[in-house]
């Protein structure tokens, strides 16, 4: 047989292993920060009527330019950005590897402060962008001078911002997003997938772009939007930022399919934000009832809570499991994450991990 | 306003524009070698019903395998091929990308032999990937000494085949591909976007898969599928090879909705492939007629029609989109290509550029 090593696969890969967040199907599934509730019927309703109808030319290639799926998304973001300021993707991923491959790239760098989310630095080394990293603060908090010593050190070509960020849940201010601009004549990529669970006080990038074209703002339908089987990312930037990601961009890369149901479901926002409030009031549960058990969960802005103090994690993450309950081994000591999820699932995750021996924990 | 030189764009993208086949929506569109044929009433019913479904869950991830599609291609493309043997990802482009991310890139190059599909230098110098050529045989056919004596030339890391090719509609041979086969330590890719065209005795390059691990052979639903807008293609070869390509895929790049879109569309393999047939005989009508009209057309194996001695190709574009009629300006001197449509279109088409004035073609 075969095996990888045979092939003449690029040097770079050899003994790599795919991402792979495991995709056991069981009971309580709050490992990947998914939306917990399903789409409502109203909004199914509407999703399926607007792919009715573009099957009807599913034989012929889609809108290279997903036209109306953007104003949807400029509409819905406000802030007052047009469909020339935005562009999308087949989930946030291949928007961040569009950045790269347009900004980053060989000879290139990205900066990131870890930890953050685990597919930058893979879609960085899949673009052949060198991955540059800097210290947080205490409390996995960034404050506008940590970001700009970082910048002046290492001077990035793009430096990312993940805000909220995965997987601690920290918010990162407006201020440091602005001092992080001043301080760079590169790219600043602030990846806000987890923003609607924020507090609304702590602002959005978005409010930033206006005056500064080397700003980008990532978003995702995946988490708020209940939408991550559909993949659908975003970012908003200037519009010379989307005329060089066209550059980029495989053609007809956004499926038929795809764009009827992503304006089907933002024709739907309330409908389907409803949820978002349940989400935040289970987030601050976690965080309250893990701090009881004697965990330390960090305060949370996203739909997930990151907690410390676990004294063996990997054996809670398989105990949780073989009660069909799977949260997330971060392989960070003494550390877990978990989404936060329906009020019944939340309810099963905090018994099952208080009746843990006091060892375990 | 801030243009696309004045941001930190790669050197390598500044001044280039973005690949754009006309999108222009006019009555007849036999530009793009879209099937023109709609997807018939009782798959539309399939895939609806199996979208309606994966809309219960579209909150989570999508399955990051796809083993049901990759079973389906699996059974679709016989040959022996199990689910291990096929990768697939929105659109042939994308298969392409990842095949060169894993085999290409950086320091490693891919020879082609133009005239070929436009996109293939598109995607390898997107993904840093040399782009080598070497020259056709007489009437667009490579020999294989022809592939040999190319590869012992360039060693590359990639050959590319397109088979049949576009633009030119010209079959490879399975001679050709087992010999450039052995003259390379490279990865042999044959792109088969077309083959369902093909007389059936051609033969197909996934008979060959058996023994060579090196070899590559991908497809498209896009063509004989008439699922352009769905955006799925695939491709097969030894385990090892998609082993290779996880490492560099995004993850959960397949949605959910086209995994259920392709599923469905592939229960109904008949009824889909069933206006091949047409296809082949309006593709062989435009040959035939070409010739009469004092065009110089080329034998096709798809389900298009090079035709050369065109005086003026630009003109007799423009002549036919202001009759409602697009084709396509590959801006080859003298020649232009046209889509075998249904038997109404070809006829509006064959009726236009014969109406024209002798000096314009």
């Amino acid at each position: 047989m075969t095996s990888l090593s045979d092939l003449p696969i690029r040097d770079d890969l050899r003994g790599l292993t795919p991402y792979g967040a495991p995709q056991a199907h069981v009971r309580v599934e709050l490992n990947v920060n998914e939306n917990t509730h399903p789409v409502p019927q109203q909004v199914i309703a509407e999703i399926m009527s607007r792919i009715a109808q573009a099957l009807t030319t599913i034989n012929r290639y889609p809108d290279r330019e997903f036209t109306e799926l953007r104003a949807s998304l400029a509409q819905y973001l406000g802030h007052g950005l047009e469909i020339e300021n935005i562009w999308a993707a087949n989930g946030s991923n291949e928007v961040i590897q569009h950045v790269l491959q347009a900004f980053g790239g060989p000879g290139r760098s990205v900066l990131a402060f870890p930890p953050t989310y685990s597919m930058h630095p893979i879609i960085a080394a899949a673009t052949g962008t060198q991955w540059l990293t800097a210290e947080r603060d205490e409390g996995f908090y960034i404050s506008p001078e940590t970001a700009v010593a970082a910048i002046r050190a290492h001077t990035p070509d793009v430096t990312f911002f993940c805000a909220p960020n995965n997987p601690t849940g920290t918010p990162v201010s407006l201020e440091t997003i602005t001092a992080a601009y001043d301080a760079t004549k590169g790219i600043v990529f602030v990846d806000e997938a987890y923003v609607e669970f924020a507090p609304t006080s702590h602002g959005t990038a978005l409010s930033l772009l206006q005056g500064r074209p080397r700003l980008i703002v990532s978003r995702t339908m995946s988490k708020a939007f209940a939408f991550a089987g559909a993949r659908v990312g975003y970012l908003a930037a200037d519009p010379a930022v989307v005329d060089a990601l066209r550059l980029v961009r495989l053609p007809y890369h956004l499926s038929a399919l795809t764009q009827a149901a992503a304006i089907g479901a933002l024709a739907h926002t309330p409908a389907m934000l409803a949820m978002v409030d349940d989400i935040k009031t289970q987030r601050d549960r976690l965080v309250h009832e893990l701090a009881v058990l004697g965990f330390t969960p960090y305060e949370s802005s996203a739909n997930f809570v990151l907690f410390g103090n676990v004294a063996d994690p990997h054996a809670v993450f398989e105990k949780l499991l073989s009660q069909g309950i799977i949260i997330r081994d971060i392989w960070m000591p003494h550390h877990l994450r978990v989404t936060a999820g329906t009020q019944a699932e939340t309810t099963e995750f905090l018994t099952a991990i208080a009746a843990l021996d006091a060892a375990q924990r």
